[in-house]
């Protein structure tokens, strides 16, 4: 039967150092290495394992992947890098850490930017450090200069209905190794959870999670894999 | 202009212990971790950045891959991993000490199987430890029982002529990830080496190769990257 399987990226250098991270491309942690590992390792202890992978064109989540496939032996599955993976762009926020914008903004401000389903961040500045609009791995996409939620899953869900689905459909084994938003995104249309709740939703880093499909492609309820 | 860059994987762990690997899915040895990373670096210090890769289903030169784009900040490209780039298949050589099988079988026979251009070495028995046609990797490829270089450049070619080369031809830079064997067949190609030469003719591990292609595809000499 077709199987998705989802997993955050391990811990990043930014989520250590507690900065608004986005499209920025930080490496993992030697933590989220291990993350990553134990990941691929539970894959192979559960056998539950992969023949296809999706990612984001972000180094944390391809490292993240390619960690696990290694621990799971499947290094050698086809895999595919898209943008519309990676994680919300966190606008004018991008870089900074995110107590000082606390301390600045308001906490409440703060937690809306965080939080909100349809408030964006505010955009980014032309001429920020962090523009990634020159970057070769976006050339000829139309990188946002800030992202809400609901814009996040307007782009993820017709990559996952065009891109994802079908193969999952061929009846695959697919891993998506991706980011907090990118995968709230899917666990929100999988799991039918409202844009109130899928904020508050947390994704853990490196757990993966599970749905299994049926005949008629209807999935099951979502399951960490460690629990099964 | 379309450029290829060929790059044999760092040292295996049977590349250390003097064993005849060919299909067999031996990992990096920390050296050969090393000599990827140089790799990658060489490819960023001359600003020969890859923009598509491909490699074989085996985890060297998956691996070396994956760590040489790591190196050059090209981790995002799109790749493609095909049986048809994998080594040469050794038969019943696979897994056997290559003094052993000197002593056992002498040096001029060895010295056949190993650079004669079209004498393949014995078929791999049935139920040989190293068999691979049961590998979840090679379902629905006839795995050989054995190849000779001459067979082996028999399925590298038509997969550079119908996948490498025409996305070459739109311009991309391309980085082949391979082995010993099927870099020799397209260098063969490439540079037009004879039969007689071709056997001979070392590919060093983790040291990129550069050919460059003009507009209508006739490509230059091949070059060591160090030496540009």
């Amino acid at each position: 039967m077709p199987t998705l399987i989802l997993v955050r990226h391990g811990q990043s250098q930014w989520n250590l150092e507690n900065r608004f991270t986005g499209w920025w491309d930080v490496d993992l942690t030697e933590k989220g290495v291990a993350e990553a590992v134990a990941a691929g390792e539970l894959l192979a202890a559960k056998n539950v394992l992969p023949t296809r992978a999706f990612t984001s064109l972000q180094t944390r989540a391809i490292k993240t992947l390619h960690l696990a496939l290694e621990a799971c032996g499947r290094l050698w599955i086809p895999e595919t890098k898209d943008w519309r993976l990676n994680e919300r762009h966190y606008g004018g926020l991008t870089g900074l850490d995110k107590q000082e914008t606390r301390d600045r903004h308001g906490d409440e401000q703060v937690h809306v930017w965080r939080r909100s389903f349809d408030v964006p961040p505010p955009v980014m500045e032309d001429g920020s450090d962090y523009d990634l609009a020159a970057d070769a791995r976006y050339a000829g996409i139309e990188v946002p200069r800030t992202e809400s939620l609901k814009l996040t899953i307007e782009r993820v869900l017709p990559y996952w209905e065009n891109e994802i689905l079908p193969v999952l459909a061929s009846g695959e084994t697919v891993i998506v190794s991706a980011h907090g938003n990118s995968l709230r995104a899917l666990v929100k249309h999988l799991s039918a959870i409202s844009d109130d709740d899928i904020t508050g939703l947390e994704i853990p880093t490196g757990e993966p999670i599970v749905y299994e499909f049926d005949a008629d492609m209807k999935c099951g309820e979502r399951q960490y894999l460690k629990d099964r």
